[in-house]
């Protein structure tokens, strides 16, 4: 099937040349969701994602990185899915707060924390991930004046930068962490009797491909890890590593291979017996857990040819999917994995471009892409946008309805 | 002032070192807003948009296209101060309608309208820019059903190109408007007695700073709209003639000479007195109206060196001006121009980069800008906000609380 070819996409069945998510066809699905367009979240893809994870890290903790998809029914699912939350804004916090989950498995992460969040972070009990010196101490003024016991852990910025990453996190200057070598200071503060040291968070990186560089990455973390050890003599409760794990997106994407992440990070875990004694390793992913289990469904409402281009109008794009546009942080835009979810089967194929109901030329959900011959009424399915999707989107650009949001 | 050189931003003063918006010292803002992060629009700035347009071209009717800035009380504002409002969705129909002006200046553009759209159009008695052949269609069967006449122009795609535009929206393939190779089977479907045709809609581009580009596009709309008159023989109760006025944002651009674009136009009315007899000229405008009226405000919650850059961390950012964080139609990323908003006249500078709160390295808002010297406490004002800002972001990315708007 040409037209769905530029990721590996087999999470989801077709049935009767219908996209078939957690068991419904696409036509039922939208009958479910009341409209077009709409996100659906499949489950039991999710939980694919975490049973694949559990194979091959078993002696991880899984965390999940709420940011990538904040709807609460898949944050809820998820908490009894991972081993803990993680959180980067209040309202992420009363999300996470809001399953049920012991606040002992939350961490709050992110540059800026004010003082609102801080304080909300105190009182519940969750571990904070201190960004800045300026923090550390923000953290103690209000643990001192409300007599309270403030659970921390050190974001560091670490000096060596991950390869490969989408995005780079970690290494050189960075609005993220606090230096390594600015740890003499930290570690002077961390003295106070209101703060309980928890552990070390080192993120160096997002949407990573590449086993070899998220391997490299690792090494370079416990290689950290144990000469701060050696240093300054801490006890880790947990060592958070990040997570980075990639999905395919665009033509020539490959699904990361994790037995080579796996085994080198036993080989790793075997060597750091003492350093880890008593210490969580955690894994804290986003993306990887929830990514390719959504699917963007939008509907044609109008088929033009002009000057030789057949234009496929949708009635979603840009607003509701802003990186499926190509518009956020990609340099090139190439096309997410798009199909014509009730012709899955067709052959009958022709070069088309799809695009969105707003007066700009930037709304486009395919440029150029060789799908099955598609009329008005057919429904557009955008796949791996569980993640980065429908919070990461102006929603209110131009003032059309927001789509809704479905997890089966 | 180095630190507010790269585009004209005297349409703002300050006093005592505060930037002053509507008369108020920056401080004053912040307290009547009740909080960072706000939206701040001027009317006075708007006013004096639309007298310089009046003064440029007295005869010549202005537009104002509420996707720039969709706030009601902007658009009741305009609504009071221009000869019409152009809208693209369903709400911004409402919100123009809900200001009280009257239908026959109101104009619908958009690929895709739906059948609703549609329907609320007809019903309202607005004018609806038909982009393709099947809304056409579509247009004639809801006014048959209902038996209701519907107000409709005709947006075109022109057979020539707007060169220097920010964004081509006319010329070549397109998904907006009919290719004029088209409207033989156009003018023969427009005989239908429940269609009133009211006019021409030709758009080009949008965000030009060259006068004699736009100078170029409005002779070939002349050209192209006489033409067409004399081989179809129409009579045209308005011709929309689009806007694409640009503003400065980035260093080197240059306000836009509106000079000899009034010059060239009034000449191009003069030689096309027959053409429009009875015909309303339209300038629709959207950026040039509201964009230069506008503030984001945010305040720095901390400030760090690392590794040698210093970081001011807001509490506003990406999430809530996507396009001042370069991730909006931008390919290589330009700083918009930002001022420290209580330091408007302090000369101690440091090259620094402005981040927001979220857990990405995109969240920048200023990248090594050379500003005085700020302060944790300190406001960021982010000059050129007033159009495709609030709306035009991803406002729960991270959950954070959203930005307050107002007009003073």
């Amino acid at each position: 099937m040409s037209h769905k070819t530029h990721a590996d996409m087999n999470q989801f069945e077709s049935r009767d040349g219908q996209l078939v998510i957690a068991g419904y066809s696409v036509e039922e699905v939208v009958a479910i969701a009341g409209q077009t367009p709409c996100y659906v979240y499949d489950r039991s893809v999710i939980k694919q994602n975490v049973d694949r994870l559990r194979r091959f890290f078993p002696k991880v903790s899984l965390h999940y990185a709420i940011k990538a998809n904040p709807m609460p029914a898949v944050v809820n699912y998820l908490s009894h899915q991972v081993d803990g939350l993680d959180v980067a804004s209040a309202k992420e916090l009363h999300t996470a707060l809001s399953t049920g989950i012991s606040p002992s498995k939350v961490s709050f992460a992110g540059p800026g924390k004010s003082e609102q969040e801080l304080t909300m972070a105190i009182f519940s009990g969750i571990t904070i991930n201190i960004e800045s010196i300026t923090e550390l101490k923000r953290i103690i003024t209000i643990a001192d004046s409300h007599d309270r016991v403030a659970n921390i852990a050190l974001r560091l910025n670490p000096d060596f930068e991950l390869k490969s990453s989408g995005m780079k996190m970690g290494g050189g200057p960075q609005q993220f962490g606090i230096d390594v070598e600015q740890l003499d200071q930290v570690f002077e503060l961390l003295e106070h009797p209101k703060l309980n040291f928890m552990g070390l968070h080192i993120f160096t990186g997002s949407q990573n491909l590449n086993a070899g560089s998220i391997i490299t990455a690792h090494n370079s973390i416990f290689a950290l890890v144990a000469r701060l050890h050696a240093e300054y003599g801490f006890s880790l409760k947990h060592l958070n590593i990040g997570g980075g794990f990639g999905i395919p997106y665009f033509p020539g994407d490959k699904l990361l291979d994790l037995e080579p992440i796996a085994e080198n990070l036993n080989k790793l875990i075997d060597e750091h017996q003492s350093l880890l004694n008593d210490c969580e390793l955690i894994l804290e992913l986003g993306r990887y857990l929830v990514g390719n289990a959504g699917i963007y469904l939008c509907q044609i409402t109008d088929k033009k040819v002009s000057r030789g281009q057949t234009y496929l109008i949708a009635n979603g794009g840009l607003h509701h999917h802003l990186a499926a546009s190509g518009n956020f942080g990609q340099v090139i835009r190439k096309n997410y994995p798009v199909a014509i979810a009730n012709r899955m089967q067709q052959s009958d194929t022709e070069l088309v471009n799809i695009v969105g109901p707003l007066c700009t030329p930037l709304d486009i959900l395919a440029n150029k892409m060789e799908l099955p011959k598609a009329q008005i009424g057919d429904w557009v399915a955008v796949y791996q946008s569980g993640a980065y999707g429908f919070t990461a989107s102006p929603r209110d650009f131009l003032s059309h309805p927001h789509p809704v949001e479905l997890l089966l």
